[in-house]
C-alpha cells in the first residue's frame, strides 16, 4: 500500500510514528511543510523537515517534540555572547550540524530535496521524506503590534517570539505561488493508495503545502480516498495554537469547519474526536465520511490506533 | 609608542601577550596572517586571526594554545555522525560560534577587517587587530604523497592533517599577489614607531603578510626600527615544525639563516637566544644588529622580557 502523509512538524511528526506502527509494510510518502523554513545565523533550517527526521530516525527531544534528545547550546550561548540573535529560536549544539551540513549542501547547489535525502540516509526515518518544494516558500503573518502599528513577520517569530499572543490577520506563503512542488511529490501523489492529511495545523502546515500550484489539484484529481484527523478536539487545538491562525482565514477553531474549509471536493473522510461526535452529522451533510474516534496521540499505540482508523475510514470511502 | 607587529598563530599572539605587559601604554596593531584561513563545512575560518582574538581576549585554551578554553566537540561529532569532514580539524561548539558570525557578517558583505573588528569588541584584545588583506590568500604546499603523486594541498592539511610528516616541496600563497593590504594596515606601517617580527613562522605566516604586495615595501620605507625574534633556537623550531617550510624555500633552520631570508633591507634588530649566542657575528656581518637573550616564552614574564629587549634593541639601532 502506498500512502502519501501531508506533513507540518510536532503533528505530523507524531501521527507519522503511529502510522508505520499500523501499517509496517506500507510505503509511505511524506510531503513536509517547508513554509516553517527560516535562515538563522545564515545557516538555512527547516524544523518540519527535521522534526520529521528526528523523530522517526530516534533523535527527537520527545517532551519537547521538536529538536535533538541530548541536547545543549554552548554555540547558542556564544552567539549571544557575540551580540548575535535571535535568541529567542531553540538551536542546540547538535541540531546546528545539521543545519551547517543543509546550508553548506545547499551552497554547493544542491537542491533541498537532494539534502534532504542525504540527511534522511543518517536517520532512517523509514519513510521517504520530500520537501513540498525545492524554491522558497516562507510564511509571513500579519498583525498589529502594541503600539498599532501594522507589520509582517516570518511565521517563526510569530509563533515561537510572539507565543501567537496577538491575532493573526493574515497569513501568506510569500512566494508559495511561484513554487514547484520537488520532484517525486506530484507521482507521489498519482501513484499513491490513500493519501492522508495528519493532525497537523491546516493552515501553516497542511494549508501550505497545499498552497503550492499543482499539489491540490494532484490530489483532488489523484482519484484515491483523502482522509483526514482533525487537529481540533472540543474546539480547541491540542497542541500549539491553530486557533490564532485559522481566525486569520476566517474558519472556527472546530472540527467540521476545519473539514468544511478543506471541502469535499479535497476531502473524502475525516475523523473527529469522540468528544466531538455531535459535529459527524454536519461533516457528513458537507459530503465528507466521518468517523468519532480518540484522537489524542498519547503514546504510539493510542496514535497507531488513530492511523488505522483513518486507514479503516479510506477503505470504507473507496468501497 | 606606536608598535605594529606581523603575527601568525600562537607563536605571535603569546608574544603579543608579553607585549602588552611590557608596554602597557603603547598603541598595538597587529597585522594578522590570514594565508592559514580555510573554508570548513561552508564556514570561513581564520585560525590565526582567532588565536590572537582569543589569547588576548582571555578565551584561549592555554594548553593548546589554539581553540577556545573549555570547549566541547558536539557540533564536530554531529556531523561527522552525518559523514561530513574533516575530521583532522579541531573545530569546538564554542570556537564554531565565531565561525558561523564570520560568515554571516561575510555573507552579509562586510569585509573581513571589519568582521574582525566586530569580533574583537566581544574580546577587548586590548590591541588593533587586522587581517594583512580582505582579499582571499591561501597558502597551498606541494608535496610527494607516499605513492609517488605529486599533489599540492591546502596549509592546514599539510599542517594539521599531514603534520609536516612528508617534505614541503614549495609553498605558494595563492592568491597574494593580487591581494591587497586590508584598510588600516598601510597606514599603521607609516604611522608605526617600532615594527617587531615576533617568533612566528618566517615562512607562513610573517612570510605570507609580506607577500602581500605593498606591506613588505612600506616596512622598508617606514624609516623606523624594524625588530625581530628569532623562531629558531638551537637550530630547531621553539615551536611547529616550522624548519619543514623553512627546507621549502632553501632556508637552513637557523636563527642566522632566518635573518638573513629576511635581510638587512628588512630587517634593523634581530635577537637571537642565548644557545644561538654564538650567530651574533654572522649576523651582524650580513649588516643586521643582533643580541642573545633568552627567547623561551616559558610564561607571560619571560615573554615580557623578550618584548623589553626587542624594544631596547629597536632602541637601539633608532640611536
Amino acid at each position: 500500500m502506498r500512502i502519501v502523509v501531508l506533513a507540518g512538524g510536532i503533528g505530523g511528526a507524531r501521527f507519522l510514528r503511529g502510522l508505520k506502527q499500523a501499517a509496517p509494510e506500507a510505503d509511505i510518502t511524506v510531503i513536509g511543510n517547508t513554509g516553517d523554513d527560516i535562515h538563522l545565523f545564515g545557516l538555512k533550517v527547516c524544523p518540519d523537515l527535521d522534526t520529521v527526521m528526528y523523530t522517526l530516525g530516534g533523535g527527537i527531544n520527545e517532551e519537547q517534540g521538536w529538536g535533538r534528545t541530548d541536547e545543549s547550546f554552548r554555540v547558542k550561548e556564544e552567539l549571544a555572547a557575540y551580540g548575535v540573535g535571535p535568541e529567542w529560536f531553540g538551536l542546540g549544539d547538535r541540531d546546528f550540524a545539521t543545519h551547517i551540513v543543509r546550508t553548506q549542501m545547499l551552497s554547493a547547489g544542491y537542491p533541498l530535496s537532494a539534502v534532504t535525502e542525504a540527511l534522511c540516509t543518517r536517520w532512517n526515518p523509514g519513510v521517504r521524506l520530500l520537501p513540498m518544494s525545492d524554491d522558497r516558500v516562507e510564511t509571513h503573518v500579519a498583525i498589529t503590534s502594541d503600539d498599532g502599528e501594522r507589520k509582517v513577520i516570518h511565521f517563526q517569530e510569530y509563533w515561537v517570539k510572539l507565543r501567537a499572543s496577538v491575532a493573526a490577520e493574515a497569513i501568506v506563503p510569500v512566494g508559495a505561488d511561484q513554487a514547484k512542488p520537488a520532484p517525486g511529490v506530484l507521482e507521489a501523489i498519482a501513484e499513491a493508495d490513500v493519501i492522508v492529511f495528519p493532525p497537523s495545523n491546516p493552515v501553516v502546515s497542511v494549508g501550505t503545502i497545499l498552497a503550492v500550484p499543482g499539489i491540490r489539484e494532484a490530489i483532488a484529481e489523484a482519484g484515491v480516498p483523502v482522509v483526514g484527523l482533525s487537529p481540533i478536539v472540543g474546539n480547541a487545538p491540542v497542541r500549539g495554537m491553530a486557533d490564532k491562525v485559522l481566525a486569520a482565514i476566517g474558519v472556527p477553531a472546530t472540527a467540521a469547519a476545519v473539514a468544511a474549509h478543506y471541502g469535499s471536493g479535497l476531502l473524502d473522510g475525516w475523523l473527529v474526536d469522540t468528544v466531538d461526535a455531535g459535529a459527524v452529522g454536519e461533516v457528513e451533510a458537507a459530503g465528507i465520511r466521518c468517523r468519532a474516534v480518540p484522537l489524542l496521540m498519547t503514546d504510539t499505540d493510542a496514535t497507531a490506533e488513530m492511523a488505522r482508523q483513518a486507514l479503516a475510514l479510506a477503505g470504507e470511502v473507496r468501497a
